[in-house]
């Protein structure tokens, strides 16, 4: 059935770039991705019959950020099931991802898990039901993904605790309200390396490729989640995976995705194929500039989107 | 295709109905929604290969209110073209679906055509660019249906005129910031018929089952807009068309949609179906209760969704 | 006991002011506001005793806008009595004078009868208890001053109109929240009115004298209202008289007050003196920037505030 | 001058008191405040002339909570100076008194230095300037009123510690901004211990009496801060003393004033006497309920307020 050739569609689409017209900014709230090089591009695609289409700087790992709270709402649904939803919403949260205002006014409860509040209300729960969190999280992403060599960076984990006061505000007024049930200091440990996670644009497109499998990664024949849970994720990232740009996103690109300050963007086609982005310089609400516009692209060239 | 047999699964689904188990309440702000019958449930699915499937009051006309403002959205776009999202985004509202607070902040812009705000700035194009507006918006509707009997309730938009005053608020509002050209007497005539438009689940399922077939509707093979288009309404519709509980259609349903407060709601599946539902007593949110229950059960027992 | 030289005291203030130094702007948004010569400064004191020391332009007339406000508060208390308090508060704004979004949280009661949705309120129980409100007001303010030439400026008033858009709005808002008894147009037709009145820094000080002689006014033997209501408004103007900058007006000349965008401010000295100031630059708050240095420097030279 | 007999009006007062019109509630969100006998009723009133004026538990020490963020603020305006002003406002926060939601849309600006927010910055200033910031407040505390026995209660401060999630997060937010400059845990450590001074209402009214004398203390003849400085103190406490309802105290009592959740209210007449009133059970906005009847009662019976 693939038989789109997404290779040629992705050099298509970046030949039409031109130097000067990539119009964001590098995240510079930490020195790691401060640093980074603002021109990579890493484009990769797997379909769910395990055809592989990739462009530029594909290989090359990076900081994952907020993509990586998908699969920490993924494994929270394996180990707590739907009682996540007492305690965070699976509304859009209409302002900015890390706002504080509409926190307080909904008393403590995070619109949805996709952003910081709610991702970290997740971490809350990880921290009840597991054992080791830090270590089964790891674990559960390599064995959904089948790449054992994906790991924190724990130079990123460090600098996410000395900025991250915002972060560190969030929880405290979510504790005041009750929705914390466990140390501050603990939760957040769990947060930020979280955030810190490392991977290549083959590796997450391989390991959100169960989102467009029906819940099963078809790669490795590993089931990750029933496909009931796997709608539901994919419903998630659709409203709630961009911030204050979802609708944008819903209405250029039209598909669920996941985006992070790191400047990758996953975006799942359910039944097709999983995409993941890399580049580093992001518009003003904080989404890769020319990952947004790859994805346009793909699914303008291939006129296929979920609507 | 369409060998699912959706009627024998509305009969499963009203089956589980119990009497005492329908929670909402009537709209009662107009004498016209607060005297409509709380039983009443009409259900209509048409599919692009024109088989129909219905359940109950699906013949009734009842009145259809804010599901209209995708109809205005869509002829704005006709006749309008892009401009229209200079002055309306396409953003989740994220709070109640007539809020001045988002309205006051956001300098006039309301965040998408899908709340009153929005349509009231669609409303607002039309009579810049129409010479007879109310008139060829009428027109409109009946020729993308083929259904010549679609008109406006006149005691329905006299009696939004008399209790509209936070539609005026809002008017005046988007006036005071220079978002509306027009006077806005006239802004809010359009406006409220709009609002006032009849049809029945079978016409409503008719009406915008051009929305499931890349903009044209197959049964009377009409061109209404272009596949692109078509999928940027089915995206805003998605991620705008439930007020603050855009989130949770999402999830439970996952298919795009609108309602309104007299009780209906219609769904799209791009590629499959358009489907209506009416039930006339509302949740907390504004949304049908039943109708809402309608479409989970529906998407859950056929497991089709668009995610 | 006024021994004090009030006179050489003004004088010695605007002797320190620089041609380049009056960094506000005149109100454009009606033709009324705009054409006046922003080089105008007058003052007025009148001490309880009847002395008067005067500055510059105190004798011309011109818009005082919302200091009218004090005084149709004043009238309700008088005609309406205390049950003005069930339908509008007394604590600060905190906010920009027109929002809308404290009145939506706040179900449509405005903070405070000075700013223009408390007004609005102020002016529908006025409608609701008067045969000919615009006129009786207008007799009220003749009276309490005893001057008879006080007026409305009808120019003024039709100005107000084709821009109130927002005024409209707040007036809606609180229609739609049951705020609002009359109808909107006859409301706002007081409201605007209200607006309108012109009088000389003069007339202000005789007019407002009543709140620095326990509610009477000296100069004509008239009592306006109780010594225990006097206070009342007088800790009402300290508190609500200068919108969002309430607290700096408080802080850095200590007496209560009101301010309107036409420049002028009326300021209070209980058992001393009523004063006003008119300069028509408007500081970023819109308050008369040359109006509040005169009185900082007026209590920090005399060393007299009510703190 | 003092020939009025306050003691006379106190018991007149409190004989109108009945048994079940005592309709707040004692704050309980530590043991220490939540376990104190909530019939305590202290009042004492002490005039610049040395006279004193006392009812019931007017020697019981009890925790003075906010009532210290006066003094502390005093503190900073002598060791740090009117740069204070660069990092807190001095308007009334027209909302709940530890509302996140206006520190946020201010940047991390508190919008006085009577609410928490600002008491914390003011606790950042001192940490920066002084040696021993909690030695010294609590030496300068000492100081000002003569009464060497005042202090810290260590189990006050630690149980603050414990609950005070909501602080922490005022905090962090504000270090998000760059509004703090010194450590979190350090910070709060002060202000917590700042929280957590125990004073009689004897003490309170000695300790207070500066402000209403020009900044004198005049029983013990120690200068505190200028004339200049005590009028804005005032001022501040007028317009900022009792969170959401600082209108409310001006339009009742109308005197400059600050409550605590420890039942205490501290009111100034300046010119003219100090008062402090103990009553735990708090009304609706936190405020002492009896200690706001008493003051009400006492300004009504004596007809004299600073209005």
């Amino acid at each position: 059935m693939s038989v789109i050739d997404y290779q040629k569609i992705f050099h298509h689409i970046v030949a039409g770039f031109k130097d000067d017209d990539d119009c964001g900014k590098v995240a510079t709230y930490i020195p790691e991705l401060a640093n980074v090089d603002p021109k990579k591009l890493g484009i990769h695609l797997t379909t769910v019959e395990n055809n592989h289409f990739c462009f530029g700087d594909s290989n090359e790992k990076f900081s994952i950020q907020s993509i990586s709270k998908v699969l920490s709402l993924t494994l929270a649904l394996k180990v707590v099931g739907e009682e996540v939803w007492d305690r965070v919403g699976v509304e859009p949260s209409g302002s900015a991802f890390n706002s504080l205002v509409q926190l307080e006014y909904e008393k403590g409860i995070p619109r949805n898990p996709m952003i910081n509040a709610g991702a970290i209300v997740i971490c809350d729960f990880l921290l009840s039901c597991l054992d080791n969190p830090k270590y089964e999280l790891l674990e559960f992403i390599r064995k959904i993904s089948g790449i054992a060599s994906i790991d924190y960076s724990v130079k990123v984990a460090e600098s996410e605790v000395q900025t991250g006061f915002r972060n560190y505000s969030l929880a405290n007024l979510m504790k005041g309200f009750g929705n914390i049930d466990n140390d501050i200091e603990a939760v957040m440990d769990l947060y930020f390396h979280l955030c810190s996670i490392e991977m290549s644009c083959k590796e997450l497109a391989q390991a959100f490729l169960f989102l467009a499998a029906d819940g099963i990664n078809p790669i490795i024949n590993e089931t990750v989640i029933s496909p009931g849970r796997t709608k539901r994720v994919n419903a998630i990232m659709q409203m709630c995976g961009f911030y204050d740009e979802a609708g944008e996103f819903a209405f250029r690109v039209g598909l669920p995705g996941k985006s992070g300050v790191g400047g990758g963007i996953v975006a799942v086609h359910p039944g097709k194929y999983c995409i993941a982005v890399w580049s580093p310089k992001l518009n003003k609400n904080g989404n890769s500039y020319r990952g947004m516009r790859v994805l346009e692209e793909l699914t303008t060239k291939t006129q296929l989107s979920i609507f």
